[in-house]
């Protein structure tokens, strides 16, 4: 059996700011079989993450930048690849048969050819929205409970800031926080201030200065975060979001503060941190059935929406985690 | 028994560069005995470390920074505290009896009152030269051994690279990593070049990239150091001597490159890796008679010689760690 497979790709290595006209649906035929010996699955998607961090594998970068590994990079006209949830159609992965749900990497698009291996089978059993799969119990989640409590150490009492504390990471750090007893407090939107007022206003907020950073946007925020750390303070550098964009002011966090502080600052991928999963998801999963952590989603439908979906995460459109369903 | 005291002290807290009109030499009487009860040690002080972090300690700091902690600040007047040599005069601590040498904080002049239990007893077996015990065998020699193994964990085959290498730290740093079976370059004198070169020129001397930055400068060094980084490289904020005078530019590395490869940049000071002293002396005194790390010292002589020797570290002066013998 044949298919159309309509998904959404760049039409071209994204220079600054993303806009409608780098993106476009391609459709393409889709033969809904594998091949055997090939490990393949052919998946339906049924929810789609949409995330700032694309923009970094779309973006158009000279040869001598090699930040961003050409293996992590997206090509025009290739399909996007995202965390999601999705129904198994055809399967040559003994651990996966027809009508299995999974979450994992799919595709923005309707359909999804994978590797097996990159899936995990949900529990049919788990009494939750399956969207969850793709967010709070997905990668979104596992990147807050990783750099929270991995890279950060968080424990009793330490002070905590977040930025983008709307978005799907540092909502969730924020709560995580809360719920393991520190001080928590998060600021979203607020990076187009000048930074003797972010100086200020962190410094009010946190008189007793602050001993983690759970960094989304760098820019002037983290700079006015590390001015007002405590000795030993730990930067999780998740994202840096005021800095994607071409010609954004980049973080010059003063050293003098980071030596004498002894502060860490580190960059993480969540990819890194996947021994943490079974831990994590135990207890999201326990927070969100006994009602302590609360999920937020904002979600749009259709394949077509998804460029939209997209450029709205940089405007702030979204409130919560950024969601495409109905992918057909 | 009372003598005249010269050391030399800060007219005032110091804006922008140091010169010669911050300083003076005072000249106050002492006398020679200690209060029974009172633990104090005088001291004959030997050698004195000249070294650039006490410039941190002498500047100008409006109210709203809390950088360097005012327990830590230098008061006009009051006498300098530095790594040093000296012989005990006097003693009512019972570990120290008169004629010892100690190794420890002692002051910018001929006398220092201490409390005995920030100072370390010399053997007086070991047949290397006394002031090896401000400089390679003290506080430089455990900043650069703290520094590459514990908060870098320098291991064979890493590429290292160190500014400011003619330092007494950064000279250090670079022995005992290519004793340890890594590669290593390091950098002098050059941070007043463009970033675009910093860039190329090790990206040429570092084909297959940095795994470890010993940073001393800070500024655009530690920019291209990080846009040169590997996978997981680590960066150990030692010093940042490029931005301690007033209005120099601070250094703003790549965010998306700390996230992507995972950079952990990390600000340390010697005295939090204390625990690490008797396996530090043991090594380095055996590399010293070995003959494997060679010791650069540059030194003057006399009390009053004490604030050109510390104007010259920033102007690159010094070719080896800067010490300061005679103090009478």
């Amino acid at each position: 059996m044949e298919v159309n497979n309509r998904y959404i790709t760049i039409t071209n290595h994204i220079q600054g700011s993303a806009k409608e006209s780098d993106f476009e649906l391609k459709v393409v035929p889709l033969r809904l079989s594998v091949e055997p010996g090939s490990s393949k699955v052919i998946l339906k998607n049924l929810w789609v993450s949409i995330d700032p961090y694309q923009l970094n594998r779309m973006k158009r970068y000279s040869s001598s930048q090699k930040t961003i590994q050409s293996a992590v990079r997206i090509t025009p006209g290739q399909p996007i690849d995202s965390p999601g949830v999705a129904r198994v159609l055809v399967s040559d992965d003994p651990e996966f048969v027809k009508d299995d749900l999974v979450a994992g990497f799919v595709h923005w698009g309707e359909y999804t050819v994978a590797k097996g291996g990159m899936l995990r089978k949900l529990d049919p059993e788990i009494d939750l929205p399956l969207s969850y799969h793709a967010g709070v119990l997905g990668i979104s989640g596992l990147t807050a409970y990783a750099g929270l409590f991995e890279i950060c150490k968080a424990k009793k009492g330490d002070k905590v800031f977040v930025s983008a504390a709307c978005g799907s990471v540092g909502n969730l750090v924020g709560q995580y926080a809360k719920l393991s007893g520190c001080y928590v407090v998060g600021c979203a939107g607020s990076r187009d201030k000048e930074e003797t007022d972010l100086n200020s206003a962190l410094a009010r907020y946190f008189p007793d200065g602050i001993d983690i950073y759970f960094d989304n946007v760098g820019g002037e925020m983290l700079e006015a975060a590390v001015a007002n750390m405590n000795t030993c303070g730990r930067v999780a550098a998740c994202g840096a979001i005021a800095e994607y964009s071409e010609g954004a002011k980049r973080a010059a966090p003063n050293m003098i503060d980071v030596i004498y502080k002894r502060i860490k600052i580190q960059g993480f991928l969540v990819t890194d941190h996947m021994s943490l999963h079974s831990d994590f998801l135990s207890t999201t999963t326990d927070y969100i059935h006994n009602g302590e952590i609360k999920v937020q989603e904002d979600i749009s439908s259709g394949v077509e929406s998804i460029p939209s979906a997209f450029i709205g995460l940089f405007r702030g459109d979204n409130v919560g985690k950024k969601m495409v369903k109905d992918c057909r």
